[in-house]
């Protein structure tokens, strides 16, 4: 049985999204237990909407929300709150296996750190997105935005934590690295870059391939491109808003005229293809990486099917022992080494 | 008459695109006058396939080309290339209006600063590209590219240059700037976003907006969004990627079957339209803004029609007196009694 505590406040369409969401997946899933946390009241009212497997739900009654408003600093000690009950709850028993919310991201990052805490080693926890790929695949972003000021070795980090993820999470094996920066040449970018690039060179068990272009997040054959949180949110974001853009434009146009309508007709299926390719929430959610247990944002935007996902892919990364790999592969890096680097550039 | 430089043997497809570009922009706009720069013989052989005014064109002979490995700083020594000796003769011959090449970007920035100039009071030099957004639009991304690492104020100072530039090529009176930045609220960022918050929020002639985030760029109503050109690049590359692999699904689904290959023939326009709305070569290049002459960066793979589109807008540049402009908001905007702000931050 895999145990995974649902936030079910969290998001812009809680707790019908995320009860619904939980029920879904609960029914792809047979080894699934949901715990979800919130107003009991409200939570059981969504749930008896659906039918569900009764002796695999449980719902821990959380009087509190956290509003997109608070400091996370704050939203941390709001202890009735349906998200920081539930990182109390997923420190505490050791049965509990993941965490998935859709609630503010930066309560999320504090809860993990102050509350649950990280892997023995890891400097920062990052954000991981999967980014659909002209491969058919994904490409992992870390970090996306937890971190916006970063140094050398939090980027070496960044490159084990998401290289574990890319096996646990997608069976990617010997996942290709790329570091993100304004060129592909060895002497690009500003000296962080220069001297990360030197150091993830040097990295056991990591496959680093260079430089990776912004482009080559979506183009590229990378598997795992390692950016500060402040880069990586900002390409994290314009690809989003150029895919929003196009499909807005898509939209407009193949309704702008009788002929298009016709067209539209005959396209759809081809459509809806084009567009389950380019989904953003396919995988559901971003991992926030180098905790003690995975922990998934889903999008605050989230519709019961992107919360199963990310329910999924919680579990799928449990399964395959995300948590024991990352440890692993941090352990036989080398980057404790590498100081002489490290040092010099920070 | 506006004579305008053309760097004949930049980019992928010189001399052929190059001079085919400047024979269209030509026939488009009887003022001009241009200027070609690059080996004689191979230039003149271009020419000749074209019906072309003679009495409007030029031919500076330059038996070098600078190769794309060329490390800028060398590049710039090869007095006999046709970017450099461009740069020279723009420098030294007052009525030449403004320079477009293809070639090195590296080249063109080092060619700009260290024979052309920068205007007085200028730090740095910023690549300045117009990005086609939602409202059918362009928002101007600066800088994108030029300097990895900046400070206060210099990101003012883009914001200062972007503004101009945003009145003098695209009529856009009191254009809405925006601080690129991980997040929408005051305090988002690291401490150069947050003091250069302050100060754009202090600058006289400047309708600064707020933070903008990554998808603003596309999405949102910023005519300008100030950016370092670390993070800038990595925007506007992930955008063109996002735009490419989305282009590219729906060429290979769209003739995916009969079906689709019928409603496409329906949808022709409809998509025709569509690419053009989304054409990142619309306007036709990047403009290295901050010179004391209009200098233009057209895409590498530059069609002849990107090339043309890039001569019209050095045209409309000069036309317009950006450079006077530039000065002007530089002076009158107040950035030199905002040492406060800039000493404690830098």
């Amino acid at each position: 049985m895999i145990k995974i505590l649902v936030d079910a406040m969290g998001g812009d369409n809680a707790p019908q999204a995320t009860v619904a969401g939980a029920v879904l997946a609960s029914r792809q899933d047979k080894e699934l237990y949901i715990i979800l946390t919130g107003r009991k009241d409200a939570v059981q009212a969504e749930l008896d909407k659906h039918k569900y497997d009764k002796s695999r739900f449980e719902i821990v009654d959380c009087p509190d929300v956290i509003d997109m408003n608070d400091v996370p600093t704050e939203a941390v000690k709001k202890k009735g709150s349906s998200l920081i009950q539930g990182f109390w709850l997923l420190k505490k028993q050791d049965d509990i296996n993941a965490l998935v919310t859709a609630g503010s991201t930066g309560a999320m990052i504090a809860g993990g750190q102050l509350i649950l805490g990280r892997i023995r080693g890891v400097k920062r926890p990052a954000l991981c997105a999967a980014i659909p790929n002209s491969r058919g695949g994904v490409t992992l972003l870390n970090d996306c935005g937890a971190n916006a000021e970063c140094k050398i070795e939090m980027l070496c980090q960044f490159a084990i934590l998401a290289s574990a993820y890319a096996k646990a999470g997608f069976n990617i094996q010997n996942p290709k690295v790329g570091l993100l920066n304004n060129g592909a040449e060895e002497h690009k970018g500003d000296p962080l870059r220069q001297q990360t690039y030197q150091c993830l060179n040097k990295l056991n068990g990591i496959n680093f391939a260079g430089n990776a272009e912004g482009r080559d997040i979506m183009l590229g054959d990378f598997d795992v491109v390692v950016a500060d949180g402040f880069s990586g949110n900002v390409a994290l974001k314009s690809m989003e808003g150029c895919g929003k853009l196009i499909l807005g434009v898509m939209k407009k146009e193949f309704s702008s005229s009788l002929s298009s309508k016709i067209g539209y007709l005959f396209m759809r299926k081809a459509i809806k293809r084009m567009r389950g390719q380019l989904d953003f929430d396919k995988v559901g959610g971003a991992l926030l990486l180098g905790l003690k247990k995975p922990v998934i944002k889903s999008h605050g935007s989230s519709k019961p099917e992107t919360i199963a996902n990310s329910i999924k892919n919680a579990a799928t990364v449990h399964r395959n022992a995300l948590i024991p790999a990352i440890e692993q592969l941090l352990e036989g890096s080398g980057l404790d080494q590498l100081s002489e680097i490290i040092n010099v550039g920070e």
